[in-house]
């Protein structure tokens, strides 16, 4: 038999992908897709036709779910009090948002305020498989990295386990997917169009989250680029040591399905629609650095097949099922 | 009377670009515009019809060339030959290429290989204007700094002239029309579209000329973005200090007609088909790190107005004759 | 003494265009730009830094206007009221809406509804100088032409005016800067790039309004795609009798500042930030059509800077003054 | 046991993604990939990272070949010797160069010139399986379509089997992709970027194919436009008699796996990496016209994954298999 699961929040890009996926994946069922506001009613391949999820966007009713599991796309602040609900009810939880990723309160509160749902701070996993994979298997809260976090910690931790970050900077470049589905400012495409520019340069939230499992503090600036789907960060580690970094991320990315190892700088176009991450890193002997580059899909290993990947996991099938490069 | 000017290459993006804008000059008159191989005999506003510059491109003949000055814009190696013969009939060059922008013989040698003129090494004035104005105004020779150059030099060196870079990192995104008009597998639509990618992550040319001006080592990557013209440096300085930068960027740039100064971060829109350079600094308390942004068009300021800004002072014109923004 | 022009919503992207090249206008003086909204009290320049106008954007207070002409940017319905009110004050008035465009009362009706300014109905000019140039010459009220219809009516005006024209389909491609300034589901990056598609399919208002100028029914059916500034026609006549446009072209656009006629197929970035229309006609042997193209910059010919050619003629500057190519 | 298949030509776009989909076909085994010149030798993962095939690029043996059948991926002309000897060595063809699309010899000569292997000519099933499923299945040489005529084909092919076309105008607008992996002038990235341009005005060889399938004279005009992969037809079809076209595409595509109707515009974004065309006609009133746009991946079923669905018919699979939307 299936198991079923529900995607709250499915009218946004990381919600509507994350169904998308749930409802091809070989052995899951796709039991239903909620919406807020006026996206109610509508079908979800009214809103996104290339996905070819013909189910109604409903309203959520937590009592009336009947799941195993669900996938949470809601903002950071209104996820919090859904999930809840939904773990009273037994229901295991993937978080897409950023509410149970931190695990320190303090930064948690300086970041994005009060806490919808302080009796479950902390107690979530994670949900990077690559670092946390044991604890992910069987798990009932897991929260998805953030899509900077996912690129920015895979490029580093090498590194970081072995104690060599001495210093780092983090030079992030986005499509516009990132920005979420709201018509903003931001997201009109005149403003996109021939542009890059920088943002959040006083401090963006992925920061404290790659800090944390990097554990150095790291400078991190994003930037948008004209394009939809795909994420790069440059890594600038001013290592303990210099050290040939080849073998390291040889050793530890051994086996790992959805993490490639390039001996040439890698673009985002070659992860496009894929769970993978790939990943460069090198010595630069003139300057005395370690560069590592890595790119992901921001909706896929960022965001949506990431937590298939991990929803595998939690729920005992294979890794890779329904999400295989 | 109007200066003659000749522009040496001009079936490229920069020799193009530096054609049209001497022909819409209030006071150059475009005497002649030259390219190699099989685009001799078209007309340039055939190439580049947005240009509207009915000229047809001769071979170079530089016996017969009756001009005051000439823009050079071959490749490196083929233009310090051409740049001699110019110089030895008395006219006056200002060359876009890098065989006369570093100092250093040996620094050349390893990034470039033989010189072609080695009797005018070291000879030329550096084409920055906002560095070298006095040595500029009545030049012979002037070499146009690189794109990349251009944009870091501009974002560095109210810094670097007061002692406060201890470590910095360049993180640079350009635009397709900085790889030239050659048609290749990198500059094919299908590959840069929806793509973003770091490139010569193992060394690029424009480090040294870089570091030449700006008098410390710098670790320099460049990336390739998908759009036409625009480039942005993102510098992230570790200082020997922790200053507010922005009282220091105000006093050096303090009259200067082509910098602008913002207080949120530039993108290269802004910039567009200008010979503006829009800079923002700033001091990050969390990380202790400097991080100036600074956003040109590599074709205008990176390249072919910027010349015009030269090419003006080494007439006695105002500088910002036919280039106002 | 220069002229005094107003531009009457200047937060669009055809006011603020407009605003811009009244600025730069070697003869007018900008003495106002007005907004509705959260952007009043903005500088223009925060909204548009590459236009480089510091002016703030105000509250309109017609009786407080001090200027010889307004430029009228407000969207059809709004704009009818405002032009009137500036009519009673003896202002000039350039309108860019669909407002004063039409001169049949039922048509208008029948696309756009009740008209809010009855009185004024059919007092305009229609502002297409290459048809209406001395209508347009010291008239106190004229009405640009829409985007869509100053190309195409270019395009078919020399067979309409020799009847040549039994049947004409019109598909035109334009930019996204065409769909204005206001962030939505359609002008969201994500949803246009990597896209084209056709819209209002079902029947278009550009569609009247090209067949009063052109005389006859045309079908009409605009598509959007991925770039910022540029439109297109493609104009598929079924002749009355085949002939040779060329030399037709020839003759009516004779002196033409602003056409340029090509032997070959127009693209849009030829005519980019330009007040030209590029055109190239040809018979088509094979099938017997005759094959029309003509490229416009949208915000250029196709609405702002024609304005400004439109005003030129109004107050007895040349025509050219300001937005030459 | 797999079916054995190998793809000649698979440098180039439409082979490397045949390849591709041969080599994640659940029943197929890519035996072969080949190319000719620079690219032999190289892994197709090198060309394609995205596509993760990773056999080398061999020299083409048609001796050694070892397969049940081969996809051939060469340009007309090339094309078609290397059918011949294949067919000659009972591999059964699916060749997606014009050579074998065309029935008329003189048709074949006046557009294209002197056919590779006259004795084949005419032998072919053209692959289009909502047109020629039964022929298909068992067939030994299929001729793919172009891209244009497998839109233009599904869009118009119900109205012209009701004789319903009375003239019809076909314009369609094209991602890069569709000009091939060649780097030329017309595929660098300057070139398309920000721009819309027809092309092939005088006349496409895709018209005769068109012409071929439908019955009636086609006036059809292509458009390159900023995008990679997707393909928008628009037809205008002139009706012998105005009809509501909705049932009539209903009743000939009901179980269509690769058709889809729509009650709205498509853009081509809903069918990108899909094997789906995806088509809306309606009537309209205003103008007595019939209006029919379908979208397609040019690359998917355009060509390459459409080649798939032949080769399924072809080998006895079910038609779906391996390219399920």
């Amino acid at each position: 038999v299936a198991e079923r699961i529900a995607v709250i929040g499915a009218a946004g890009f990381a919600g509507a992908l994350a169904a998308r996926l749930v409802d091809r994946h070989p052995r899951y069922e796709l039991a239903a897709v909620t919406a807020r506001g006026e996206d109610v009613g509508q079908l979800l391949s009214d809103l996104y036709p290339h996905y070819r999820v013909d189910l109604p966007l409903e309203e959520l009713d937590v009592d009336r779910l009947d799941v195993d599991a669900a996938i949470v796309a809601y903002p950071h602040g209104a996820s919090a009090p859904v999930v809840a609900a939904l773990r009273e009810r037994g229901v295991r939880v993937l978080d897409l948002s950023a509410d149970f990723r931190l695990r320190d309160r303090d930064t948690y509160a300086q970041w994005y305020g009060e806490h919808g749902a302080p009796a479950l701070f902390g107690s979530a996993v994670y949900g990077l498989p690559e670092l946390y994979r044991e604890q992910i298997e069987g798990a009932e809260l897991v929260a998805g990295p953030g899509c900077y976090p996912t690129a920015a910690i895979l490029a580093l931790r090498p590194l970081a386990a072995r104690g060599l970050i001495a210093d780092v900077v983090i030079d992030a470049k986005s499509g516009v997917s990132g920005a979420g589905r709201a018509a903003t400012r931001s997201t009109h495409f005149v403003t996109v169009d021939e542009n890059v520019s920088p943002y959040k340069i006083e401090g963006h939230r992925h920061a404290p989250e790659i800090e944390q499992e990097v554990g150095v503090q790291v400078t991190f600036v994003p930037h948008l680029v004209p394009l939809d789907q795909g994420e790069l960060v440059s890594c600038y580690v001013t290592p303990a040591e210099l050290v040939d970094p080849v073998p390291l991320y040889a050793e530890d990315y051994a086996g790992e399905p959805f993490v490639e190892l390039t001996d040439r700088a890698p673009g985002v176009r070659d992860v496009r629609e894929t769970n993978l991450c790939r990943i460069h890193a090198r010595a630069d002997e003139r300057t005395g650095k370690l560069l590592v580059f890595a790119a992901i899909d921001n909706l896929w290993k960022g965001t949506s097949s990431q937590a298939i990947q991990s929803l595998n996991l939690m729920l005992g099938r294979p890794e890779a099922e329904g999400i295989e490069a």
